[in-house]
C-alpha cells in the first residue's frame, strides 16, 4: 500500500460511536499509532473531532456529523470504517446487530466487511442494569440482592420491600449513570414520587448501609480471550468539583485487591466472546471486608484516566490494541503511586475548576487534560455538571501524591473529604515503625526522629511476637500491599520481632537490638543477626535506633531523589560538625572542656 | 469570555513555525492544555496539522499552508496568532525581526500585538554555527578550537590546518544539521572536494579524536530568566534505522551531570534575554572526563522525546508554559530508566521499521509515537532518511530498558553499537558486591549466587578500605550516579569496607562479617553492626551472605515489583521445603538419617 504512514502496522479505519472525552482521548492514542479513526457525534466541535483532522491524511476520510441513536448515521459512519466500537454505551444497539448481519463480509471502508467490538451482545446486557445484575449473578459474582419489577406500581414496591427491607433502592434499567436513575425509598409513601422519577422499566435492590470504599477494576480483553487488568483502584466520590481515584488501592489489603480483580475478570468473561476491547467493573468494600459487584461498563473508564501518565500502556491504547488484535500492553504502574481528579463544571463552577487548573500547573506530577467543551452551552450531563477535564497526580510516594492534591484542591476543599486528615501516624506511611511493648519506646524514639526530622511518613506501632502474634501475621501480610516499604522493629533479650517479621514479610526489615538490663545487649544483638540463610534481617548496632531510621532514609533514597540527596546532606553537615569541633580542639587545646567537668 | 474551553486558562493564540514532528508533539500538548495552536506549513496534510482540527473548536481559526521562509506566509501566520515559535531553526529570521516591529502594540488574534518565543536575536545566533561557536566561546564555555574562514579557500583551509592540525573539520555556518554540512578534511589535497561540497560560508574546526560518548542537556526557560533543566542524557548515535538516547546519564559519574547541566544553562543565558522556549546543548564527553560544547539547538529535542512518557512533565508542554509566561513544569524523571529509539526511514527501510514498531508493540514499557509521515513521498530530510516516528521505553532499572530495547531491535540490530555487550559483571548493575581481597570471594560467592538466581544485574569487584582507600573513595563517590541501588561489602578481622564504604557513599550498605582464624567472626560483626550514629550499616550474619544477596533483593523489591514476587515465591519455597522435610521425619520416625550416619 503505497499511500501508507511509515512504521504504521494498521489498514483498517476504526469508527466510534461517541465523540466525547472518551472519544478524544481514544482518538489521541490513534494518532500516536498512526491509526485511521472516525467519529460519530452530533456535533461537528465535539471533543474528539477536534484533535483529528482525519481527511488531512486521509483524503477519503471524514468524521460523521449524527447520532449514535440514528440507523442511518450509524451506517454512514459503518460505510467508512471497518471496525465498529463505542466511547459511550447507551447507543442504537438494535442498529448494530443488524448492521452486523447486513456487512458480515461486504461494506466497510476497505470493502471487507465490519466487525462491531464490544459485541452488540455485551452492550446489550450492559445498557440493561437488571440484566447485568441477573448476569453478574449467575455467575456466582456476589451482588446485592434485587427483585425484578416487570409491573412497578406502589404495591409491587412494597412487595418488594417485604423481602429487601427499607430503605429501599429503586433502579432504573436502562440511560442509568453518573447516580441518574437511583431512587432511595426511605419510605413506602414515597413510591408514586419514585415510580415518577424514574419513569420507565425498573427493580428494586437492597440498599447496603455499611459500604466503607469504591473499588474499581478495569481490565482489557481481546478476540483470543486474553485479559490484562490494571489492578484495583479506589474511586472516592463527592467531591465539590468532582472525585477523585487512588492508584494502587490500598483499602483491605493484597486480598481484596486480588478478589475484586478475579471477580472483574470473571464478569466480563461472563459477557461472552464479543466482550472485546477495555472494560471498568465497580465494586462496593463492606465493613466487613467482602465485596459487591455493582456495575460494567463497556468502554474506557474515569477511574483509568490515570493510565495515561502512571501506566506502561494507557487504557486508551489498551482498547484499540484489542479491537484490532495487536498484542495488548503492558497494565503495570510505571510510578509507585498515581490518582485522578475528575473535573466536573456547572455554569457557576467553572471559575473554580479553572482556579484549580492553574494551581496544577504550579503543582509537581501533575498533568491536566481538558476535554475542549465550551463554557457556553452548558448541558449538563447530570445535575452535578458534565465531565469537562481531568489532572493526574503521580509521585514516587501515596504521601506525596497526596500532598500533591492537596495543593491542587486548596483551601477550596479543604472540608473535602477526599483528603484524609493527618493524625499521629500519617496515614500513608513508607516506614512502619514496631516495638514489642510501648516500654520500648525510648528505643525507637530516635528512629522517629530521623524519619521526621527528613519528612518521611511514618506509623509507629505496637506489635508483639510473643503477645500478640496474630496482629503481627496480620500486620506483615498487608504491610506491602498498604504503601510501607521498610519495616523497622526494635527487641530486646531474645529479641525476636524483627526475625519475625521477617519471616512474615517480604520487605527489608531493619532490626534494632535493645540493651537490657543483662548482657549489654549481646543476646539482643546475637538474635536479630543471627538469622538462619533465607530470611535477612538489616541489623543495626546496639539501641542504635538513630542508624535505623537513617537505614530506612537511605533504601526509600534508591528511589525517591530527595532523600537520597537529603542523606547526602546529611553527611556533608556531619563532615562539617566534626571539622568545626577540630577547629575548637585547635584552638582550646587539650585542656578544652577540663574546665566544664571541674 | 463566553467561548471559552472550561478550565482553560489562555486566551492567545500559538502559532507554530514548521508543522513537522515537533509541531505535532507541540500541537498534542496544546489540545490537552485547551491552548489554541495554528500551524504554518507548507503541507495541508503535515503531522501537526493531522491532530488538530482547529476550526472546529475556533472558527476563526485555520491552519496555513505555506513556507516557514516566505515573508508573506508568516505574517498571514501571525494575523491569527498571538504568540509565534517555531519548531526547526531555518525560519526566515528577518521576517520575524520586521513582523516584531510591526506588530509590537497591535495585531495578532487578539489585537494585542505579537510576542516571538525564541526571539529572533537568539535563532539568529542558533541558525549560524560560526555565531554559536564565538557566542560559547567568550562565555566561557568549552568547544573544540575553531577559525573563521570568511574567502573559504583551499589556501585558507591549508593556513587552519597549520594551527588546528589534520584531519580537519570544515563546517557550513549555516543549514547545518543531522550530520549535513560537515565535512571531515583528512588531506589538504582533498580541499577542493570539501569546499565544492560545502558551497557557502564555512568555518574549520578542530577534530576532536577521543570523544566517548556524546551528551545533550534538554532545558526550558521563560520571561523571567528562571530555567528548569531535564537533566543530561546519553546520545547513542550510529544504529542502523536511528539512534538512541538513554536517561539519566549514567557515563562519568555525577560530576559530568552536573557539569554539563550547569554548562547548558549559562549557553542559553548566553543568548539573551529572548532565549525562551525549550532548547538543547549537545556536548561531547572526551577521554579525559572533560565536556566540550558542540551544538545549540532551539526548539524541543529529539533527545528529550522521552519527557513525554518518562517525565513529569513533557518538553513539548513545557515548551508551550514557557512562552506563554505559565508556571514551568516539573523536569524530574518520574521513573527510573528510560531510552528512546529515534526511527529513520528510507523508502527501503520503510518495512525494517514497520516490524521495529510491531515488535515494540508486544515489548513491556514501550510506547511507540509515529509522525504520520507517508510512505510515498520520500523526500529525505537527510541521507539517513527522514525522522518517522519514536519509540519510547521505561523500565524499573537500566537493564531492564536495555533488555527491552534489545527485544525491540531483535537480531535485526544484534550488530548494533547500541547494545553493550554483557560481560561477567552486568554493565548496567542494581547491585555491587564488594570485598577487600580475592580471598574473600568465598565469603560473597552465596551473595552473588542469590542475586543471579533472581536475575539481578550485579557486579563483583575488588575494593579495599586498608589497601585501595583511594579507589574506594571513588567508586562510593560515582556507584549512585552509574544506576547503582545497593552496596554489599564483606570483610574479616577489623572489618573496615562495610563501615568505610557507608562514610562515603548515601546507599543502603549491607555488611557481611567474615568469620577469621580467631574470635569466631564476632570481632568482625561488632566492626561492622557497631557503626557511630549517623552511618548505618545493614549488617547481616556472621559469614551469612546468603542473607546479604536476599536483603539486597528485598530493598530493590520495594519498588520493583518483579522482585517483590520473586522473595514472596521464595518464602512460600521455604516453607514447603521445610514442611516437606518434617513430613519425611513423621514417615521415617526419629531414626531417620540415623542410617545414614553409621
Amino acid at each position: 500500500m503505497a499511500d501508507r504512514v511509515v512504521g504504521s502496522v494498521e489498514d483498517r479505519v476504526v469508527g466510534v460511536l461517541g465523540g466525547g472525552q472518551y472519544g478524544r482521548l481514544l482518538s489521541e492514542a490513534a494518532s500516536r499509532l498512526a491509526i485511521p479513526l472516525v467519529v460519530l457525534d452530533p456535533s461537528p466541535a465535539s471533543p474528539a473531532k477536534q484533535i483529528s483532522a482525519v481527511s488531512a491524511l486521509h483524503p477519503s476520510l471524514a468524521h460523521v456529523d449524527g447520532s449514535y441513536s440514528n440507523e442511518s448515521d450509524i451506517d454512514a459512519l459503518a460505510k467508512r470504517a471497518d471496525i465498529l466500537t463505542v466511547e459511550i454505551e447507551h447507543v442504537n444497539v438494535q442498529a448494530l446487530f443488524q448492521l452486523r448481519d447486513r456487512y458480515r463480509t461486504t461494506g466497510g471502508h476497505l470493502g471487507k466487511g465490519i466487525e462491531i467490538f464490544p459485541s452488540p451482545e455485551s452492550l446489550e446486557v450492559v445498557q440493561d442494569k437488571l440484566l447485568q445484575k441477573k448476569l453478574l449473578s449467575t455467575s456466582n459474582i456476589p451482588v446485592a440482592d434485587f427483585i425484578d419489577l416487570p409491573t412497578p406500581t406502589s404495591e409491587s414496591v412494597a412487595q418488594a420491600a417485604k423481602t429487601l427491607g427499607l430503605p429501599l433502592l429503586l433502579k432504573a434499567r436502562r440511560q442509568a449513570y453518573d447516580g441518574r436513575g437511583n431512587f432511595l425509598l426511605r419510605d413506602l409513601t414515597d413510591a408514586p414520587r419514585g415510580l415518577r422519577t424514574l419513569n420507565g422499566p425498573i427493580y428494586a435492590e437492597r440498599y447496603v448501609p455499611d459500604v466503607t470504599h469504591e473499588v474499581v477494576v478495569v481490565l482489557v480483553r481481546n478476540v483470543k480471550g486474553e485479559v490484562e487488568s490494571y489492578g484495583a483502584v479506589e474511586n472516592v466520590k463527592s467531591g465539590k468539583i468532582g472525585h477523585l481515584v487512588r492508584a494502587p488501592l490500598r483499602q483491605g489489603g493484597k486480598d481484596v485487591a486480588n478478589l475484586a480483580q478475579s471477580l472483574a475478570e470473571k464478569a466480563i468473561n461472563s459477557l461472552g466472546d464479543g466482550a472485546v476491547g477495555v472494560f471498568g467493573v465497580e465494586f462496593f468494600l463492606r465493613a466487613n471486608g467482602t465485596l459487591l459487584a455493582h456495575e460494567i461498563a463497556s468502554r474506557p473508564h474515569s477511574s483509568a484516566h490515570h493510565t495515561i501518565e502512571a501506566s506502561e500502556t494507557s487504557q486508551y491504547e489498551n482498547h484499540l490494541r484489542a479491537i484490532l488484535s495487536l498484542p495488548l500492553g503492558s497494565t503495570e504502574l510505571k510510578v509507585p503511586s498515581a490518582a485522578t481528579l475528575n473535573l466536573r463544571a456547572t455554569p457557576e463552577s467553572a471559575e473554580e475548576v479553572r482556579s484549580v487548573v492553574r494551581r496544577a500547573l504550579a503543582t509537581k506530577g501533575a498533568t491536566v487534560h481538558l476535554y475542549g467543551k465550551k463554557e457556553t452551552p452548558g448541558k449538563a450531563d447530570s445535575p452535578k455538571g458534565r465531565k469537562v477535564g481531568h489532572i493526574t497526580v503521580v509521585g514516587p510516594s501515596d504521601a506525596d501524591v497526596n500532598d500533591r492534591i492537596h495543593q491542587i484542591l486548596n483551601s477550596a476543599f479543604s472540608d473535602d473529604p477526599l483528603i484524609p486528615k493527618p493524625p499521629k501516624s500519617h496515614p500513608l506511611p513508607l516506614v512502619s515503625v514496631l516495638m514489642g511493648s510501648d516500654s520500648d519506646l525510648p528505643s525507637v524514639r530516635d528512629a522517629a526522629r530521623i524519619l521526621d526530622q527528613f519528612k518521611v511518613p511514618f506509623e509507629i506501632h505496637i506489635v508483639s511476637a510473643h503477645r500478640t502474634p496474630t496482629l503481627m501475621v496480620q500486620f506483615c501480610k498487608e504491610a506491602a500491599s498498604r504503601g510501607v516499604r521498610v519495616i523497622i522493629a526494635a527487641a530486646g533479650g531474645a529479641a525476636h520481632l524483627p526475625g519475625m517479621v521477617a519471616s512474615e514479610s517480604s520487605l527489608p526489615i531493619v532490626g534494632i537490638p535493645v540493651k537490657g538490663p543483662t548482657l549489654d545487649g549481646v543476646d539482643s544483638l546475637h538474635s536479630i543477626v543471627q538469622m538462619p540463610r533465607g530470611v535477612p534481617v538489616a541489623t543495626v548496632g546496639i539501641n542504635n535506633s538513630t542508624n535505623a531510621g537513617l537505614l530506612a532514609v537511605r533504601i526509600l533514597g534508591t528511589t525517591i531523589p530527595k532523600y537520597a540527596v537529603a542523606i547526602e546532606e546529611y553527611r556533608v553537615n556531619m563532615e562539617r560538625v566534626v571539622l568545626e569541633k577540630g577547629k575548637k580542639l585547635d584552638e582550646a587545646g587539650w585542656t578544652w572542656k577540663l574546665e566544664d567537668k571541674q
